[in-house]
């Protein structure tokens, strides 16, 4: 049925100029009240910003009403919320489902921003600011581009729930037990998970995959206290070995992975993956000059290769460490403790818990029975079809306002909480967003551009209209 | 012409009622002094900290010059300070030159103090503070015992010098220069340094052997800035694991250091020095129920070989570990870059400028030619006989006011910069103190007995009225 309705959409004509212009002319208060949205520090993976997480529900929770959306309410999940919204009287029409998230990263290190990251700022075409990309930016164009829809024709062509979450940076550690136990008051045809982005600077793109991920801290305890190194340092074992030979024992410089069993039942990128992968412009130039990448692993060296490898390929990132002295100059201690966190980015179809269990019986077998792992949540690995009727009609309409063709992207590096979307609730997922490689998603400088934050809300805008026929 | 000297003195009466009433109506005044001394945050190793460095040796020259020392001097030495003072009207009799540090350690981790480190309390027969044992309380001891001696009598029965250094804690960088340049100015018979501590809680010791030390940095550098790790954890090589590539590299499991040429040189114990070892008390079971060590490095499990081991075998310990995100959660960053601290204990006869070269060959012939070594600089090792006249009278005068016999220790795990006074003013050099096990030196909650800090003072007076006779 999804697929008939779908077929028929190609010969929309396009938006009235009266959406047009409203969104021309309401541009300036848009980028106003997104600026006010960027200035709460809704942080979810630290606990002294509860309160912001939360204020920052309510300030989206408004921002729906004034823009339209019916049934408003903020959601308990046990964590922080989920902010829900509905607008449902296009009697017979098909329901799109959009998710989002309202919750960002932690700013350290915070001296490398140009400017405070809870203080946003327009400049030289963008706006710098945390959570200006991922995800704020474009929760608050869906919101805005319902309301120019609303404003101008006082409905919508189609039914649109959203889903907004506050967890998204903290491994979305309630939402699939959320939409599992709501799935019968959020059914809907198609999902847009918006949260990615552009697969190159000028290069729109709609992603199909999302990879998994697995996050895990490890602690290494030694003594109770710091011991004084010279007193010490020649009887007590460091932590800090302990942990460098964990961390060389999860991943070789070979680049692979050495837990056993990780790379169980792994699927290889089809044939069509391969060929769709093929059409994605070359990574390597770009990694060299912008990110001083002088090395990949594995021996790569680019093309498709390096492509499908940085995807396809399930990863094994340490994403930070502490231990011990971090000042300047010395401090001559025996740190009694030493930890990692590791993120563990995982393809179809392997599991996070099942890895979670391979790490736990991998560290036992190398003797570090006594290192804790704290689980910190994750999402499994998920696709949807990239020949499905709904991803082309959002290439299509995409291609329209953007002025050139959609990049279709069979899997990203990222992950995200499209599993019970795909898998629970049994929807195609397109996901797409308005990030591209310098937005500095979770680093210092994260940045939208202006031009696209704006088109995002017209592609969005577009597409409502066009499903609707 | 020393050991004919020192053979004499041993039936040297004891000191006067005088003295002793003193040291006794003094002793509140006292502790109220050294409090307002350890309240000056004398940290040499953050540069934030010099102009604090630099009032603690104002302090202390005006404190040396109430006690009566003459020739008090701020001396520059490039860096921070050494205070010089001296009382030389014993004319024909010995010189004894004494040796302490101003300067401390950093402080953090802050929230592990159970009082702040530079508002120093007396709780349960302890102060509370940073420097109250290193070195500040020694130091301090010194200054006052001399004071004493020089209140009751007008006069010292033997000349002192006093030099007193600002850098200790930062591996004294330009003490060795300093005393070379000046080693005319400092004649004198016998050294002692008092930076070091008793044995066990309630066993004074001398030490006569101090190990060196090499204090570097190490850095790995990655890409500019902390990446996104799902989009580019599967491309991009993380410093973090090069980091714990170089870790593993430096020490084996075994707790042998792999970095070829270490041991070359190394001289091992004396008979002598295995009587003394053996002499002294066990340490294990202490580590076991103070520390909760459960494992000791290289299998060993107690008795004369950890002893040995402790101190005889260099040791390369990881201070500490920087890199990514450190807070609390999950960030999925990787790294731009990664750093560890590194502290090598040196035995005679290795020399730190031969271990940093030995250090940065292995790097290289491991693959880590791009990796940053910092050198933060360092002591050799140096030794005098345990069986010195000069070293004897220090225990028997020790003896008389702990009322136990002194342990003589070959060597002990900490460093200082006892090499110079060896090795360029060729003197022999008595280290020692009133530090003690739960002195946590260099850690949270540093503390000394007052007991303790009171009987030193009592124990260098005596010491310079016996050593005259």
């Amino acid at each position: 049925m999804r697929a008939a309705r779908l077929a028929r959409m190609s010969s929309t004509p396009p938006p009235t100029p009266g959406l047009e212009g409203h969104l021309a002319e309401s541009q300036a208060a848009r980028l106003a009240s997104l600026e006010e949205f960027l200035r709460i520090p809704s942080i979810s993976g630290i606990h002294e910003y509860a309160d912001d997480v939360r204020a920052a529900a309510g300030w989206l929770a408004d921002a729906m009403r004034s823009a339209g959306i019916e049934n408003v309410s903020i959601e308990e999940t046990g964590g922080h919320p989920v902010v829900y919204g509905d607008w449902l009287h296009a009697d017979g029409g098909p329901t799109v489902l959009i998710y989002g998230h309202y919750d960002v990263q932690p700013v350290d290190p915070l001296d490398e921003w140009a400017s405070p990251p809870f203080a946003p700022v327009i400049r030289d075409g963008r706006i710098l600011g945390r959570g200006a990309a991922d995800d704020k930016g474009q929760v608050h164009a869906h919101v805005m581009a319902a309301g120019a829809v609303l404003a101008t024709r006082g409905s919508l062509p189609i039914n649109v729930r959203y889903l907004f979450e506050g967890e998204e940076e903290s491994a979305s550690i309630h939402l699939h037990d959320w939409l599992v136990a709501h799935r019968d008051r959020v059914p809907a045809d198609v999902a847009i998970i918006s949260d990615s982005g552009f697969f190159d600077d000028n290069l729109p793109a709609i992603t199909v995959g999302l990879r998994g991920l697995m996050y895990a801290q490890i602690d290494v305890t030694g003594s109770p206290g710091d011991l004084h190194s010279g007193s010490y340092g020649g009887a007590v074992q460091n932590p800090i070995n302990a942990l460098a030979q964990i961390i060389t024992a999860l991943k070789g410089p070979d680049g692979r992975i050495r837990i056993p069993g990780f790379y169980d039942g792994i699927k290889p990128p089809s044939t069509r993956d391969r060929e769709l992968m093929e059409a994605l412009p070359e990574v390597s130039e770009e990694y060299k000059s912008r990110f001083g990448v002088k090395q990949f692993i594995k021996g790569l060296t680019g093309g498709t290769d390096l492509k499908i490898e940085e995807v396809f390929s399930p990863t094994c990132t340490i994403c930070g460490l502490t231990s011990g002295y971090q000042g300047p100059g010395s401090k001559t201690v025996l740190p009694a403790r030493a930890s990692a966190k590791v993120d563990f980015r995982l393809v179809p179809d392997q599991h996070p818990a099942d890895i979670l269990k391979k790490l736990r019986a991998h560290l036992d077998a190398e003797g570090f029975s006594d290192v804790h792992i704290t689980d910190l949540g994750g999402d499994p690995p998920a696709r949807t079809d990239p020949d499905e009727p709904f991803i082309q009609l959002v290439a299509k309409t995409a291609e329209e306002v953007f002025g050139m063709p959609m990049q279709l992207v069979p899997l990203i590096g990222g992950s995200g909480p499209s599993y019970p979307f795909v898998h629970d609730l049994k929807l195609p997922v397109a996901t797409s967003g308005l990030g591209y490689p310098d937005t500095r998603a979770h680093a210092p400088n994260e940045n939208i551009r202006v031009d696209l934050y704006l088109k995002h809300a017209r592609h969005m805008a577009r597409l409502i209209k066009e499903f609707s026929a």
